[in-house]
């Protein structure tokens, strides 16, 4: 039965004595057993110059879990407990793109701050999660089979697929989509092949034409609709789970991509630290996308039949389902 | 032959002798034919008090044609036509969300101010267009032919569809989409129907809870991730072609919603008027939907193959094919 068919037949239906929950009525009432608590190790914190009126802009960056993007993690991870970014800046902010940070001088290379030591070349191979051997076409079940093998899976590939209720098994850039460990990943069965997907919020690695991978030096973090066409293109090693209105609310620059041409347009940075380092940082959990809740959350999404809406969709891409993020209490 | 099985072969062939065009160096290239000249009648101007540095934020809005939404588009023309918004404000700012303005105190029937006479009230029958005669489910072939009945369709319906060699035919919310008019918009086979989608820069019409649909007075841009799940539920009666970012930069409200808890925080609205009365107004086209630079546009969208990308997606949605918009010369 299609999804439109199960529409036509809930509409004939008499309304419910109390009105359908939203999705955001669903995670204020989900149990704390389905919220996962996110590593302070995972976390690094951006601390910009305070705003024009004086009010602090702490942006809390998450990073993104074993076994993907790892090489590049690994750098961040070094950046940040060397103090690289300190004294550096947002240099770059081009509308419905993206908002980047780093050395605003790293083109010119008398004027580039020099590198930390130990920092990894990461092939571009590692955009994606392969299975071992040569790659191949796979069945949708060879892809699921291979899937299953990866480490904390759980078994919760499909649990918002193709076998879930809440998303049609459609999305332009691969054959499935998915959550894994709390974070939005596609797949493909050429390959097969499995990567962290670009959403709002969504970091990545800045780089120059390939073979370059960029080291993780300067990052971007998107502010505007999904570029899924950058997946499998750029690394993807984290996201803003707080904060993200401090990049996306700053002026967009007027030279091309978004580069501001007045380096006093830059907004400093005063630093990016590991959370061990920032003592006063709340901790933070995430709706575990394998809960009984987020499964409700996800079909209320795709299917909203609170009083304000008319007509539910029947469907969502994967962008569009944010994870919850929270304070831990 | 799938689109994956397409780009294995894409891959395995030498490599081309001159770089593959960007869709930016494509659109630079488009004949001047390819473009088509926006009405003025179809625009409005909305200035927004100066920014900080007294810098002056036009923000330039197209109306969308005829069949769809007018009933809210003619109360859009008049609003303006009696410059209703003149002295109003953006009062609300929600981060990946929307920017809303007009009356920043409607809710309080004492303090708001009274619409002009006219205005039309729309069904939300009116949020899909739809053919005579009873609901059914129609088949594609059957959707297909309604479609191509609407006036000003010239037999482009399928330009970017299932028949179309860009996009895969894959949709979330939808069983097609397409482009009309240089306009995106979807379609489904229940009903049939088609509507105008919600993307970044689009503008719809702000109301309460159903059966309300909203005057037009109260409008939202959206400044994130197309919010799709609003499709067929709130009327799309536009977009902003020139100045969105003076709404997406916008400091985010702090209270529910987005909405500023201190009205002095509100972005004054100078005026919105039609663009007959702004006499310094540019011309403005945008490059046809049906025409063959579009169609090549929208293929390098969905298959990058300039240098800078490792992996052409092979597929995109709808809303992350924007359609080009740029001054006259």
């Amino acid at each position: 039965m299609s999804i439109f068919a199960f529409l036509a037949a809930a509409a004939a239906s008499p309304a419910p004595a109390t009105p359908a929950l939203s999705p955001g009525e669903i995670v204020a009432a989900a149990p704390v057993s389905d919220w996962t608590p996110i590593s302070a190790e995972d976390l690094l914190v951006m601390d910009l110059a305070p705003d024009a009126a004086g009010k602090a802009r702490r942006v809390v960056i998450q990073l993104l879990p074993d076994p993907f993007s790892q090489g590049w993690v690994g750098n961040v991870r070094t950046l940040a407990a060397t103090h690289w970014w300190d004294g550096l800046s947002v240099y770059r902010v081009q509308d419905n793109w993206v908002a980047q940070w780093g050395d605003g001088e790293g083109e010119d290379r008398l004027k580039a701050k020099p590198l930390p030591a130990g920092l990894a070349r990461v092939p571009q191979e590692r955009y994606v999660l392969r299975p071992e051997g040569p790659e191949r076409s796979a069945t949708h079940e060879e892809l699921d089979t291979w899937l299953a093998t990866i480490e904390g899976t759980h078994g919760a590939w499909h649990a918002l697929t193709d076998k879930g209720a809440a998303i049609k098994d459609t999305d332009p850039y691969a054959d499935e989509t998915f959550f894994y460990r709390g974070w939005p990943l596609a797949a493909s069965r050429k390959g097969p092949s499995a990567w962290p997907v670009h959403c709002y919020a969504s970091i990545g690695v800045a780089r120059d034409e390939p073979p370059d991978t960029g080291t993780g030096a300067e990052l971007y973090a998107v502010i505007g609709h999904a570029p899924r066409q950058l997946d499998r293109n750029l690394a993807v090693i984290g996201r803003v789970i707080e904060g993200i209105s401090y990049l996306s609310s700053l002026p967009r620059g007027a030279a091309p991509m978004g580069v501001y041409s007045d380096p006093a347009a830059r907004t400093p940075i005063l630093s990016v630290h590991s959370a061990a380092e920032v003592p006063d940082l709340p901790a933070y959990e995430y709706l575990s996308t394998e809960s009984p809740s987020f499964r409700r959350y996800a079909d209320a999404s795709a299917n909203h039949r609170e009083p304000f809406y008319v007509q539910p969709a029947g469907g969502i891409d994967i962008c569009n389902l944010k994870v919850p993020v929270r304070r831990r209490e």
